[in-house]
């Protein structure tokens, strides 16, 4: 961590300040002067430094971070690939290309079980399916809640296919407790008791990415889970707020090598709702495993002018299989 | 709420469409041709009309709502000012400017009540400070919590001052209930599941902007609250994420007066985490009063340099005193 | 266009303002009630209704396009594919994928005519090269000039390759007269002079997309260009600013198929200036091709730690030999 | 400048990369040593030293500036305000409240004339006219343009009040010889060829910011002005693009006293273009006063509903008479 203090301050203030560092954090401080600054570099273990309380001192200017302020999902200490492996073998991370697909909300057996049939048939090896559903009205469809999720454990029974759905209460752990992998929603990806809460489980947690979130934030609460315990931790890149406003976020698709680089926790694409629009899906579905990414997301439903949410941005099954099939070669090109 | 079919629908189409709006919605449906588009209107109660379910029709090009989303929260339907009123008497809303004021984190009774007194002296009537604290970095200081929260009561008690605290989990409600109103976070606005606990009860909520929210988001984070019972909302502009990284955030003032033309609910500035800068917050404060701010939260440390979160930000009770007295002045020239 | 009245807007008033817009546009109005809102659809061609006039109208809530405001960039207007053919027989748009590369700064005979032969060997087909450039601070180093162009001529004699620079001024137009390309860069995408004057000529213009341009702007600046007459407009995609600060800009992937959607130009990408990180470089090239991309812009340098600028973000001609491969795999694997 | 390089850099490559340093850009460079990581502060002047090229070099983590890159326009230079007065006395900067009025475009000699003379009796000292309209579409109206300016110099002549107006060409400079103040506009910010002809001038310059220019780009082209000789700079903050749509753009009050505290330039606001709402106008202009702006420029419109442009945000002089009656209390207040 390196400190530039403002110009004109005092031998003795530097002399307190430095000594203060050193006791409270238990670092090295080194000094040097600049033309009309004294810099101050921090040597030792910064992570549990708060640069607020740091920038809060009268005699500081700026402060920069030279280390990365996460440990457990850093590449650095931890430089292979995480790998993880579900209940029907499918592997997410370390080189394979997964598939998760189906609906956005469960709407009844017929429909999830008739998706998750036709997605399996197309190579998905996960079942993704909205039972509660995070709405920006109170007016709007909430998803089948428990009886969703029963839902979706009678369709893996079907198909073999595990099953990753979002949770939007801490209360609701313990009926999520025989889901396979529990999505975090974009807008809970700060709930931190939340994830405080999930970093206690031996689950994969599949943590989106916050709308407006920055890459370090990002990592910084996958961090939240893995500081529990829980080291499943997998990414997933979904769209960004910007001013553009054809597409219903930006989905930003660097941070697909540049997650790869810092972190070793796998990184999905969800180009579903990155975009809102399912003739998008393809063309962005493509460019993600391009980019590296380590699986895709999408949403698919047998019938979307009915769905009850998100139908604008589903594939049907067969546009799915179209998919499925571009994005292997595409694979298997890189 | 207008539908634009794309160009070349047919006709037996656009009468299947247009009768099952009519059935589902129990809308008034006019149409009319344009050159190469087919115009929908929906006449009638279009609330609960799900956006995307309209979009995801094969036969759709766009649509835009007419009718704001929100009721409870819209002044359309309750053009008086919100008024809330506090058990010393304070009144937040309809045209009293209410100044808050207080640490950002509680960290001991002597900091806590000190601090209360000096800005009770100041003209201050409700007092903030952070029991339980929402911070980035599971590694950072995360609140004394309980104990942060009975501190506060103690500084309640021989001040008098009622008091603002954040809460991070519908599992702590009940810890909550001695306190006089109830914030939630901007990380937060979103949590639908905490808003609607929050709705039950009858106390006071400050709903604090996400930090990538638009207003009609934020309104809808309010009805949230509103359209379970609880009408005290009181929202709060903190700044909004942009890519101008010289401020924390950038503070919206615009949505000073857009909120209260839109909706009756008070609404509130935070010039101390919006710009995360202590010698922003006096020129900030006055600008939010003279926007029309129906009140101020600003963080006052008596020793901001060792405050435990956020110093960087926060006023000595001196400097609130100076800021105080010159937003009275401005509200006075309004 | 759909125009939405305030509500109480009374009959005399409608009637005046819908005869007004009849007599100036030269367009029929449709009018139908809402419950609380009139609205009235203009029908005819809106392309020169000025959206700003209608919304000042005291009477006007609301106001939306329904036809697209460009014309001459519009696919349905003309809906095949444009393709530019240059001298050295190379096509861009139409399913070709066409490489540019070169220096971002020439700066000397031997660098310039050097990479161009490299690049040429790996399948570029354009050479790329700065001679004017447009630095944030006029302390930088501001490109060779006349003598870069010179230069840039030597290295067409040299290796056939046609070449693309930047124009930063009207001025230089005559010095540009025998340039194959002439770019326009992302800060003057809405210099409407310099739009116009290069909507005179008869050479093809690569326009890059604004810093923090919609996607509708910078098809209108396009045609700005066409409405001139010249009809030779390639698109470049080089990334958007966000609040994300990893990467320089945020490249939006999106934008390739949305453009291609609406327009019948050819779109390219840049993915060096876009990401500002040369190992960046390789994923988001192939991200680009595999979302449709119709070619790439991409910095290449002999020695880029010694690059007078941009080096961060260069390849050396042996990475992006690796790159050419690797975008053609992909292409092919479409 | 801070420069951290990349782990596991040998003592042989630090050596060398720190005497080029040294020989490049004649500075001393001091080094130490973290846990990890190896840290080289560059001591001197290093206004010149382009943080490009020091990114581009192998070994380099990351670098960061200490000191601002501009100087001209630097407060730390030039401690006292710069002040610049006009013709008819009035004087910009300084402790002073400027009001800049008139109309969007200059459409009629009787328009402008009466315009002109309404708000000089409000208090306003300069007159604003567009007669080069920047228009995102090229079938827009344009502005009267040479006819225009002649319309602005009749009113000046009328009145005494000395006119600001917008130029859109280097090619136009000797046609606004005789225009008091030249106006760059945000979308011209950073074409540095005007940039660097409006530097050439003895005459004052108003400088609006980018789109999505950050305050560090924007003094940034200030100083293009200035470094070529012409000091009278005034900025202009006219609001910023961020993923709300409520407004136009999103004004950021907040740039006010950072602006003023990094240059001694004096800084107004444009509420009219920030908002696009002729209601937002006052609160905003009020908020403006109120954070320290050194004036406000005001479209006023004799009858925005047939302006030809712009006419949401234009208030009518009476309207603008009430503004000017308020942000002058708000003044006084301060």
């Amino acid at each position: 961590m390196i400190i530039v203090l403002k110009r004109g301050t005092d031998r003795k203030t530097i002399d307190e300040f430095s000594g203060a560092l050193k006791r409270t954090y238990n670092v090295d401080v080194n000094e040097w002067q600049g033309v009309n600054e004294t810099v101050l570099g921090l040597i030792g273990d910064t992570t549990t430094v708060d640069i607020g309380t740091i920038k809060a001192q009268d005699i500081v200017y700026s402060v920069k971070r030279v280390q990365e302020p996460y440990k457990k999902a850093n590449r650095k200490f931890h430089p292979e690939d995480t790998v993880i492996t579900l209940s029907n073998g499918a592997k997410i991370g370390g080189g394979n290309l997964t598939l998760i697909a189906g609906p956005c909300s469960v709407e009844s057996e017929s429909q999830v079980t008739e998706i998750a049939k036709a997605v399996k048939e197309s190579g998905a090896t996960v079942l993704r399916g909205g039972a509660f559903k995070p709405r920006t009205s109170p007016y709007s469809f909430q998803g089948l809640k428990e009886e969703g999720l029963s839902l979706l454990f009678k369709a893996r029974q079907e198909t073999g296919l595990p099953i990753v759905t979002e949770i939007m209460s801490e209360a609701d752990i313990d009926l999520f407790s025989d889901v396979d992998i529990i999505q975090v929603g974009a807008r809970n990806m700060q709930n931190f008791t939340l994830l405080k809460k999930l970093g206690k489980l031996d689950k994969p947690i599949l943590l989106k990415r916050g709308l407006c979130a920055t890459i370090e934030e990002w990592l910084m609460s996958a961090e939240y889970i893995m500081a529990e315990g829980n080291q499943q931790v997998i990414l997933c890149e979904r769209g960004i707020r910007t001013y553009e406003k054809y597409t219903r976020n930006t989905l930003d698709l660097s941070a697909i090598p540049i997650v790869k680089s810092l972190s070793h926790l796998p990184v999905i694409v969800d180009p579903s709702h990155a975009t809102g629009h399912s003739w998008l899906v393809e063309p962005l579905a493509m460019a993600s495993v391009a980019a590296g990414a380590d699986g895709l997301i999408i949403e698919v439903h047998n019938d979307p002018p009915h769905a009850l949410c998100d139908g604008a941005q589903s594939l049907t099954p067969e546009e799915f299989d179209k998919v499925a099939k571009k994005v292997t070669n595409i694979k298997s090109a890189l």
